[in-house]
């Protein structure tokens, strides 16, 4: 099974690894490095090496795990093994793990010597179901998700299912997040589906979702216009994101793509371009699965700062991708911070009331 | 006068900046920043602003000039200043500099929420005929020259030939070494002319030299083959230059190129691929314009050691880009650390026999 992406392939193993494998003799690199964290060496890595067992003297990266390391640190940390290991132009950095892996791994590489090759591995259900696919890899700066980045297209990507067992459930429900936001934006039949069921079943729906991010990829690779639908609930969602990021209550990004869907269908709501019983099918369902915080005044404010740094702004506005119905998304929706501030409260009171 | 790249267009000023000022007037930004370094700051911005009024209120970055400064520090630093001043997407960054601003701007815009529009001013030969055309940016990383980079080509180029009166006379030799190399790579008859010039003219051949480096460029935008050709003299050129760059003996990146193109005219003849006669007509005139340093020994081994990590090496070899006569040259040529050190040994002889 394996769905075409512009210059490269997504393949989805079936057990044995054989594409890669295939895609491996195939291909002559000068030398392969394996990018890891701490849990992907821990978790998945044995997996990975017994069953290509080719691999098994490879260079192995390890960076420390989690979204608080997705800075310009760990970048220079990849530089520097791949420069003192004679990395070249033609060597392949083959990413195993999940999205802040292959983001900073996809941006080291990117960036080595004005580009080598990259290969993603995803190994939870976030980065199968969407941070492998469409080219985009970046860090943090500062507070700002994602602020330092490219596009680049991977050489490959291969997802292989069992990584799922090696998570915790938060990690699934994480990942869904994307499942969602991708049924919402084109796909009313996977919706329907997915809040028909009666538990949620959050590994079964990878496939549809890599299809449906694929395609809108292909329509708009650098993102100058129809990709934007891929960011509903991302401009509240990374705000949110970015706001926890240094506290004690740590987010995931789905948990807070989650309530940022939330928020801005109340956005949307309130601005007339959602229709209610959208928006309203969507909460309901989220607020059964997720926590959805109440946020202060307080927060309220600091998280509209945030926003300021959205890459979707444009001269200082705020530009939404907002839901007009079940399937179907619009994008450039510009905002006020007092319907932005509106918002959150209509958010609080649902959530909550 | 103008010259078509690809997606973008290389501007010949005649003095007023109309060109620019068109440009700026058709297209919408929503903000633009100028960046410039300690030396373009005092020579070439008040002359820039005296010229296009419209710009004066313009926010200015200003990075330390010199190559010692093209690291990430300075990419930091231009990264928070955008972000403090909120740029977006559709902001502008224009280079107004040397070689060193461009390769640090073009990285640093590459990168900025994955992409905002960089255009280059340059303001010394070097600039206006290499660096500023191709899309090549990069910063140094440890001792390694252009080690971090991409290929991400400029929104436009705007060359103002009177900005070359701002500079030294070091600095015009410093540019010319590339407009020798365009010479000897494609063009015998403009290497003949220059041969003959009773005494250099530097700055006559900016036009003649972009048009050899832009048709290379379009044939290969991603230097996977024919664009190699560019990198005649800059093997060992690089290596001269990351040796010398925390040295009291600071050597400028065309000087260095020089150097490194009668390197490797050695290098070509004692391997047969080089005419003798292309080298000596050429190490002969270098010799007369450049100053051509003696290494010893040990300094030779370092230079090797340095070109391991050359960005066209493959697999752990060395991949050299050697003229044939005038104006061919060759791409992919191996060579092994005891023909590098026979053509130091046979230059070493050359230039100071």
């Amino acid at each position: 099974m394996q769905i075409t992406a512009t210059g490269y392939t997504i393949y989805f193993e079936e057990g044995r690894f054989s594409l890669l494998k295939a895609f491996l003799s195939e291909q002559v690199f000068s030398s392969i490095f394996i990018l890891c964290d701490t849990n992907t060496k821990k978790e998945c890595l044995p997996i990975f090496l017994k069953k290509i067992p080719k691999l098994k003297n490879t260079a192995i990266i390890t960076i420390p795990a989690g979204e608080k390391h997705k800075n310009l640190h760990s970048v220079e940390m990849i530089w520097g093994f791949l420069t003192q290991h004679q990395a070249d132009k033609q060597s392949l950095l083959l990413s195993l793990g999940g999205g802040v892996v292959s983001d900073i791994g996809g941006f080291a590489a990117a960036t080595y010597k004005r580009g080598m090759s990259v290969v993603h591995i995803p190994t939870t259900l976030l980065a199968m179901a969407d941070a492998s696919v469409g080219g985009k890899n970046g860090i943090n700066f500062k507070t700002y998700k994602n602020h330092i980045g490219t596009i680049t297209q991977p050489l490959a990507v291969f997802i292989y299912k069992p990584f799922l067992k090696t998570l915790p459930p938060r990690e699934l429900k994480n990942g869904f997040a994307e499942i969602l936001k991708a049924a919402l934006i084109a796909d009313a039949s996977l919706c329907k589906k997915i809040y028909a069921e009666k538990k949620a079943s959050y590994t079964s729906h990878i496939v549809r979702a890599v299809s449906i991010k694929n395609a809108i990829v292909q329509s708009d690779l650098l993102e100058h216009h129809a990709r934007k639908v891929l960011n509903v609930g991302h401009t509240v969602g990374h705000a949110i994101e970015s706001y926890f990021m240094y506290k004690k209550k740590y987010l995931l990004h789905g948990e807070a793509v989650a309530i940022g869907i939330c928020v801005e269908l109340c956005l949307g709501k309130n601005k007339g371009i959602t229709q209610a019983k959208t928006a309203m099918d969507a909460v309901l369902w989220i607020k059964k699965q997720y926590t959805l915080l109440r946020f202060s005044k307080k927060e309220i404010e600091c998280l509209i700062e945030l926003m300021q740094q959205d890459k979707k702004n444009k001269g200082g506005r705020y530009c939404f991708s907002l839901l007009k119905k079940t399937g179907q998304a619009l994008i450039d929706i510009p905002a006020t911070d007092s319907e932005i501030r509106n918002a959150f409260l209509l958010y609080n009171n649902i959530a909550h009331g």
